[in-house]
């Protein structure tokens, strides 16, 4: 049995930081907090995703053997039904054999099934990888950066030259450039190597750090993109994973 | 001869509570009100609309029988007009063979030729009904409820059990429920009834309720939904009424 | 070379008024100010720009044989980019040999190759005209009238009648006219005469009027139409130049 209660605000922040990735997953649901691994159709990109349970007003979890619970969630639809009448209360419950989860809000409740967790792709592992440069960055700073590489080209290169942080796309005849200095940043790690990037993967993932002040880039030579944002002050965390371009 | 001036915006509410159910329809002119009747192509719904003349600043009409002026409007058409620059004070004039309707907005005069009355469906009866069961509820509560409902399923029940008003509807997976209680709503005939509906018609007519405060649902069992509600300060009034589906 | 900064939201609107009539153009670097003539690709409407160096920040300008620099500009390009982050003071700057331009917003660069200014449309001249009526109308005014109209027909009428400015168009079932007195324009020249124009060439140039407050038509008879106003305080200048139809 799981029964909790959250802004409403929130739980829809949660929802768009996963959409951005996957469409479909399965959360699992501890006494210390639900979370989430999936991974995209394309096997390109990962989202890691924790809500600790002391980010609800009410949680209450309880499963005769200890285990997890899991609910197989088709997240658009869960987000689009929070869109609907602005920030309020919201009361999640799950039957037993979980296969409904109830969503209330106000008056209107919402009853959706629950996909079936075997049907859904498989959690991946997440894989061991150190990132020798950490960069972390102004949300809105990086956002209106990718925004305006949308309008140029389809890749974008994130790379570190001494000092300096820097986003670059290429369209055919024209190139925009983002270069940060270590003291216009909260934090740089100095260092000399660049990755490329599908810019697709990266404008979703743009459009899923909410209100997020800032985020956390870690990044390799030629080497995946991880980037790590908190949640609900500071009670959740969100990391994707995005694999690199061959140049 | 029919001459008159009012403010605009209260003008476009009108246009856009018929636009929910008609794109044309006849206009009848009398010495007490402008009022009009009319039934959407497929027959399944019908407006009923009322603006006395105290509704206007300026009230002209004489016609030589003491008959009424019968006008076939284009209404999207004309709300259209009337969308243009804001709010601000509009003067009608009909000229007197009723061939040309003239609407004069501040230093824009738009002159358009009427449709001939002969060429519209012709004005239904309204039927006599009793409605067992009255509601009266906000009107933002009643619309958010609708916009939700458009992302799960086509038909909406709309219900009273015991205490309880609600509206429901289902999708393939998914349910969504609105239930509110005689105190949360301004008024309820306690009953056990529903009724089911397209809701396609329901959410056009709730787009035509503009800035109403509250709105009155009549209800039975297996039988039309009648909506009505009050414009201009109560000195104007539309009725929907709505066919329901069999189940 | 050239160099100069400005603001951004100044720039942008200098950019929409010439995209009004043209996607690409030459624009004419002089140590005096930055100019464009260019005319539309169906040869009916031409646009005069001027853009004085007091209206920039910083403006450095040096050629070796103080010849005008020719820049080629793909300008819905330009636009796009200049939209992204609010106002802010952008950097301009053009390499010896012409063929990128820098733009720098913030840490932000944007590097475009210039067009071949051999391989765009040859410069109009600007013929000599002589209009026997001038009126200054409320830009506002002006651009609502053409809102309304392009719900109505594909041409428009600009007259004057005596002491009377008009506006036309006609549907065909409906009719709007704009008709102004003396005293309701910031200026008129009495007379009699007027001249049509095809709508779609005066909507796009209405888009191009950013906040200017207010605007010079030039009109004759059967005859073109001269649309001037003025941006950046008075430091530049806009002229639109629209062919007539014959009626």
């Amino acid at each position: 049995m799981f029964e909790a209660e959250i802004d409403a605000g929130l739980l829809k922040e949660c929802v768009e930081a996963i959409v951005a990735v996957v469409d479909e997953g399965k959360v699992r649901i501890s006494d210390e907090d639900l979370n989430l691994r999936a991974v995209d159709p394309s096997n390109v990109a990962m989202v890691t995703f924790q809500l600790q349970r002391d980010a609800f007003d009410v949680y209450r979890f309880s499963n005769g053997d200890g285990a997890e619970l899991e609910m197989g969630i088709d997240f658009p639809k869960l987000g689009g039904i929070l869109g609907i009448g602005g920030r309020e209360q919201v009361r999640l419950s799950v039957d037993d054999n979980v296969q409904k989860l109830n969503v209330q809000m106000g008056s209107l409740t919402y009853t959706v099934n629950l996909l079936d967790p075997s049907s859904l792709r498989k959690e991946p592992k997440v894989p061991e990888l150190e990132f020798p440069v950490q960069v972390v960055i102004d949300t809105e700073e990086f956002r209106r950066t990718i925004r305006a590489a949308e309008k140029i080209g389809e890749h974008i290169l994130f790379g570190v030259e001494g000092d300096e942080f820097y986003m670059e796309v290429e369209g055919e005849m024209d190139k925009l450039r983002l270069g940060m200095r270590k003291e216009q940043l909260i934090h740089l790690t100095p260092g000399t190597l660049h990755s490329l990037f599908t810019l697709d993967y990266i404008s979703a993932m743009s459009k899923g750090m909410g209100h997020v002040d800032h985020i956390t880039l870690n990044l390799g030579k030629n080497y995946p993109l991880q980037i790590e944002f908190e949640i609900a002050d500071g009670k959740g965390k969100v990391s994707y994973l995005l694999a690199p371009r061959v140049e």
